[in-house]
């Protein structure tokens, strides 16, 4: 019998890993609930119909596809099993899939509940997503995404909120080093507008998107392979690359695309979202207008937003943008403007371990053990642990009769900080042997004065 | 373009159910932990050499397969295609499947991380999982389990505590009407042996488990399809129907089974639990000593608990037992015996729906609503809201500018209870007019005043 493996990509989450991730959820919970938002769960499984088509080829290829239950090939076209044409065959053998984000879903439930739902509807959602994706560090192919958005407004409101949240969850998980990067699908669509073809727009944002990864000179390169002049590139490159404050980049910008409506009402609405975050009284650090922020994903048409963690070897740890047509997809009819923000738990919990960042008593664990010397000292333990677990002080008896020095051992390797320690003196005295596991310290203590001590 | 549909038996959880759901969560998870449970998640993929062959036949057909990602038809041998044998396909090209409950990976953890766990290992795990079942009320292919195991000890102390646990959940959740069944596998397997062959003891748990569904006659045929004599069923429905308090039952099965040592230990065992409630303080009230209680699974070996809300058209709603040899599946070696408990959040849902016991405030919202009347006022709005928000007192502005009217009715469809409206000579005077929502009562409050009522 093989020892059994977890499938590639996947993990488990023990009790120290639990609480770690525990104390991130409740924190980036806790803010969105303080801004509005009301929790959201979609199932595992969509269908491949709900899924597909919205991801870009890449992102298709990369859902995971459950297979029909039952006898799935009974009626399936044999000519198109014997083409042993994987993609072909899918179609036919799996209608549903795991869900790939929480974006699409969140879509399909806008769309399927519009009659019940309060507009603007803010919504968030905590929950995993499943990407067939080669597994590396800080990528899984089940991980948690944790999302906020708002649909049915096109108040810039939401924007700055959003950069109102992002800063609250980072001083809540005692994150202080990091950056929020700012750039509007308008500027890039500007730069899109230089190459003289409106079609080769989503290239260059993918292009763009990897600009840390692979370089200017590759980026260039793959945008010509696409159609761009090697004399647009030149001009598109002098704006990604013009340092400058964000006021002097406005200034800039304005100037370049003096001509471009869509440029210049673009440049605007990153000055009122800047506007709006003083009318809050917030400050203006952190934020970084990036001209060469891109984001792959096709449906942003407004501002965009990535959060990185500085000092730490891990991409960025949160992102989203406006979309304005994302429930179009499902119904031509539905035009919802929308805005979000996505916060990848998995790698802001690397970055926190890599920052030692995690308070002390994250653990999940009984604050006291019950340890007794025989059979008699246990059934006085029984009826001593449930006075602790009714004031809420989270207590067990070591089960089994066993050496003390076992039932301590217990304690330490569950981090069990207290043990009450139960012999045939403490039950003649009442006086119970209280140790500190810690320290070591043991003090003769009444039950009440134990129960003090909490 | 179709509108959107869900996959059968799958459902979304909005803003209202969600709240319901979490308060159920959050009441068992609080109990777990109390009682010295610790979290653990697993991946929602398992390998299927983990899985199958677990669950009986019937189990492995109800696995959702997931279909290996790329071109996964590339290595499969054509004959087996052409054969459309629907199993013999799936072995070839789907290795994962979705997790069919949550003990067989929780086995699987402890199997693989036997040196890390502090033994007896108490582990809560609180999850979907999924069935390709027939979808009906009630029973849904992508459901949550709350469970709580403890494996490495066979002390009827852990017995002892899920009764208290299952007690105590059910008085957080406000239901009183409830029945703990309790029997033991030993006192089944004496059953069995009443028909001479020791082979069929499995095929006696599955029919009796359906004495509810289909009655006693039809349970009869099926046993008597299955090798049992007339004569032996005769003496196994006398057993089965015998009635009396839970000391007469004792009497009568030490009676009967007078010389099936197995029998009496087990009996013996379920005394040894009551008596340990007695040690605890708590009355065996809710607890009833059900013979007829089978529990299809095959791997219990010990007690087995199952728990129904009386008056309420809703099959059991928590469920479990000893297992003696749960890790051995994965590793011969391994021998650890553990005992869980498992909680359908699901039909609890139900039956709490049903007989009206949520709490009327277990909604997420905003507990304030800012409303203003034009854009200055707005503005004004967004430099109030972080003084609400800092305290965590749930807060937001109405994003765009519209009607007053329109703003209170977001507020009311959101279940919002107080609205602050500001208007210029709100902004001038610095008395806030603060509305109730509920009453409808508006009054004039400064800043201080309104926030001291939270």
């Amino acid at each position: 019998m093989d020892k059994p493996v977890l499938p590639k990509g996947t993990r488990d989450f023990g009790p120290a890993q639990m609480a770690k991730r525990q104390f991130i959820f409740n924190t980036i919970r806790k803010v969105f609930e303080n801004y509005g938002f009301q929790p959201l769960e979609t199932p595992a499984m969509e269908n491949l119909t709900t899924l597909q088509g919205k991801y870009g080829d890449e992102g298709d290829q990369l859902i995971f596809k459950v297979l029909n239950s039952g006898d799935f090939l009974k009626n399936v076209d044999k000519t198109i099993l014997e083409s042993t044409d994987s993609k072909k065959v899918t179609s036919s053998i799996a209608e549903k899939g795991l869900k790939y984000d929480l974006t699409v879903p969140f879509a399909r439930y806008v769309v399927m509940n519009r009659s019940e739902i309060a507009f603007p509807f803010k919504r968030y959602q905590i929950q995993p997503v499943w990407r067939a994706d080669r597994p590396q560090k800080g990528r899984y192919r089940e991980f948690y995404q944790c999302d906020a958005d708002v649909v049915g407004t096109d108040s810039l409101i939401c924007e700055a909120e959003i950069i109102l949240m992002i800063r609250e969850v980072f001083k809540g998980l005692n994150i202080q080093d990091y950056t929020i990067k700012i750039n509007h699908r308008g500027i890039l669509s500007g730069l899109a507008s230089l190459s003289g073809s409106k079609e080769i727009e989503s290239s260059l944002f993918v292009a763009i998107d990897k600009l840390d990864k692979i370089g200017e000179e590759k980026v260039k390169e793959e945008l010509i392979s696409r159609g761009f002049s090697a004399d647009s590139l030149k001009t598109v490159f002098d704006i990604l690359n013009f340092c400058g404050r964000a006021k002097e980049k406005i200034v800039f910008l304005n100037t370049t695309f003096a001509s471009n409506d869509a440029v210049k009402k673009a440049v605007s609405e990153f000055e009122q979202v800047l506007s709006l975050l003083n009318d809050y009284g917030v400050k203006d650090d952190h934020i970084e207008f990036d001209i060469a922020l891109a984001r792959g994903l096709s449906y942003y048409t407004g501002c965009i937003f990535e959060v990185k963690i500085n000092n730490v070897a891990i991409g960025s740890v949160s992102g989203g943008g406006r979309y304005d047509n994302l429930t179009a997809v499902f119904d031509s009819k539905e035009k919802s403007s929308g805005v979000g923000i996505s916060f990848g738990v998995d790698r802001i919990y690397d970055a926190m371990e890599e920052l030692n960042l995690f308070p002390e008593e994250t653990l999940i664990s009984s604050k006291v053990l019950f340890c007794h010397f025989d059979d008699a000292c246990r059934k006085h333990a029984l009826s001593l642990v449930q006075t602790f677990r009714e004031k809420g002080i989270s207590s067990e008896v070591y089960p089994d009769l066993a050496k003390p020095q076992k039932q301590l051992e217990y304690a330490n390797r569950k981090k069990i900080p207290y043990a009450i320690l139960i012999g045939s003196d403490e039950m003649k005295s009442g006086a119970l042997a209280f140790k500190n596991m810690k320290t070591g310290e043991q003090q003769k203590l009444t039950l009440a004065e134990i129960l003090s001590k909490f």
